[in-house]
């Protein structure tokens, strides 16, 4: 169960600190033991935050809390446990979600709502205040300002059946009138399956040194979340949990960025952007008992949404994700996946290529097609589907992995 | 991989004649070998029919054939292929379409718009004309009146990868003033997985004696698919030739059916909703690699489309079918496909049931809730899985299959 997924990248990144943000781990043994299972990350006064919550209609508590604080745009701190989702646990967890934020902001010096939130693991299983209380004040006296082992360290205390712990890091330097400013991007993730077993959440928990208006910064990361986090996929499952926050500290900057049209807004954007296609690939590669990495990309379609419904639908297929984990270039089930997914296609001028073999054309096999070539490229670790429809000119790009015998093994297991 | 699903019923029923209909079946060797594979079906004059088609938006041959020409709510004949599903074949699919209807018709002495067709097997295979043509001629002669032996040649030879023929019957009899009438519905289906490999398709083939208008069929058939098959799911793909049609001889009768009105309507509507249930549960009981049969009820959801949404999605959930599958009550993934469902559901009053053991309410693990118990019912080779979303009245049960190894092993198989 924990060895390492084939498809993981060879070694955790070197991550760059990022100015104002400082970060604790602790071995709570709330769920876990010998492994930190808290991580508490700080940013200084006049940060802002954004975040992007589940759209699951049965969020957790700590969803709700942070729900409920985020507006102000405003945090100081946010705090996630591993092993406990705190999710569907009723006026206990509403009880559990506030001690820890009382808590921390009470060792910290500010208010409880300016404390983001985050717990994954189990659903419906209380939390044990007293272990966590114990160990949220341990967790506060470990800050220590943000650098590569402090990231490692943040990034696998947030574990659950992830394989290999998830960070990536962007820069973006620009030249000004006021001499040149450098903002730094730096993200740390969990996530293994949509939702692992009953390990629920895909968490991400990005920093960025710019200074950024509290709306500006909503409108950055879901733009690049829409494009990232939510255009993966490992079994059409959502978790009560998922999150991503994004932080500004502001201190590599004495301009605030106030709007879109900054000059600087699009190159922050990339950058952030960037970090998080990074993580949520990596999720992908983390996925349970994939074997391969798989492109998606659906042209020609609608509308750009039109096209990433049908690339999910194609994502999402059990009958195609089963096809490429067995390298069975078995286009008919890619039809099928195009055909269901709801948005207009012409079949008659759909075009199917696997890796750059065009399989399928005006509607029929293509004349040329060679399934050797096609299966040849599929027996990769990293394969691509990609598939016109012949509309109009949206288009999009989804990533999954295959559906293996791991998965059962994994999903079909027992809790204990 | 040919071994009879555990959960197949212990044999083929017995089924009684339908007035008017004529079987017969051939082996044209399209594909497979020392099996039939062609399947007719006559109706007489005057017989009336009602199609229900696949909402792939890439259709397969046939069905744009029968599209084109069900409107008249007349037909005289229904043929079908196994072992190619004349699907992705472009105009050579939609020639091979019209000369199966031609020779079918001219050997009948009726016209090619009163044939409907039904192709079912590989997507993206041209059908061999030449074969196909000599077996249509040959299959003509073979007509005998509807019998049990004949309903179960029928059945065998539309199957792909069924493990067991599917068959069903019911009758329902009326006193009424011209002295009382009996009428008989008998159908047999094929399917075993929503689409089976590149062996696509779930057909229904449904006659009765009773005599309908074509108008008042239609709305029969509609509604009685929508609470069967549409209400059933073994791995949520959707084939490009799903079809159920429904044929009215009027040989039982001489005075037809033509208002929802008249008293007999709502008898014969039992009838078929009971054979297309039966053929439906049939079809999740030969679910690729199923080892267990699960009812999913949702009831309290603000309409019954709702119960039905939120149904599909805890019965389409990897992870709930893999918990079921390892018989773990593993209610948090019930939760969270409640949550992804995106229907009106209330997080802190859902009760949610596992046989008859109250496993949580109001937000919470229920206070006398036994894993145990629990347990025990998922032993079973029949389960059942209920959530009350606390909105409104809404109520659907819908019907699926566990998700095991077994699905990989015939899904991640080469075609050949």
């Amino acid at each position: 169960m924990s060895t390492i997924s084939p498809l993981a990248p060879a070694s955790f990144p070197e991550l760059p600190a990022v100015a104002g943000v400082q970060l604790a781990t602790h071995e709570a043994g709330i769920r876990y033991t010998n492994r930190a299972d808290l991580m508490l990350a700080v940013v200084p006064e006049g940060s802002t935050v954004a975040g992007v919550f589940t759209q699951s209609l049965c969020p957790s508590a700590p969803v709700d809390w942070c729900r409920s604080v985020i507006g102000s745009g405003r945090s100081r701190a946010i705090v996630c446990n591993s092993g406990n989702a705190n999710a569907f646990t009723g006026a206990a967890g509403q009880t559990s979600a506030r001690l820890t934020a009382e808590t921390i902001a009470n060792q910290l010096g500010v208010s409880a709502e300016e404390v983001q939130l985050a717990s994954t693991g189990v659903i419906g299983e209380t939390l044990p205040d007293d272990r966590l209380a114990e160990g949220l004040l341990a967790l506060s006296t470990q800050l220590a300002p943000s650098n590569s082992a402090g990231w490692q360290a943040a990034a696998n205390a947030i574990r659950t059946t992830d394989t290999f712990a998830k960070g990536a890091s962007a820069e973006v330097a620009y030249a000004n009138e006021i001499g040149g400013e450098t903002f730094t991007v730096v993200g740390i993730a969990k996530g293994s399956g949509m939702i692992a077993p009953d390990m629920a959440t895909m968490l991400g928990f990005v920093f960025t040194d710019a200074a950024v208006a509290p709306d500006v910064l909503q409108t950055l990361l879901s733009e690049t979340v829409s494009k990232s986090y939510n255009r993966i996929t490992v079994d059409s499952d959502t978790s009560t949990s998922d999150s991503v926050w994004l932080f500004a500290t502001g201190e590599a900057s004495d301009a605030p960025i106030t709007s879109v049209d900054d000059p600087r807004y699009e190159g922050l954007k990339e950058c952030v952007l960037g970090v998080n296609l990074d993580l949520s690939h990596q999720i992908v590669r983390d996925g349970e008992g994939a074997t391969k990495f798989i492109h998606v990309t659906v042209t020609g379609a609608e509308t750009d949404d039109a096209a990433a419904t049908i690339a999910l639908s194609i994502a999402n297929s059990p009958l195609v994700k089963t096809a490429l984990a067995a390298s069975d270039a078995n286009w008919g089930r890619i039809v099928m996946a195009v055909g269901k997914a709801g948005e207009k296609a012409d079949r008659d001028s759909l075009e199917i290529r696997i890796g750059s073999e065009l399989v399928a054309e005006k509607g029929w096999q293509a004349a040329g097609y060679s399934e050797e070539r096609a299966t040849e490229h599929l027996q990769n670790d990293e394969v691509s589907i990609s598939v016109d429809v012949g509309i109009a000119d949206g288009e999009a790009t989804v990533w999954t992995c295959d559906l293996t015998h791991g998965y059962i093994e994994i999903n079909a297991g027992y809790r204990s």
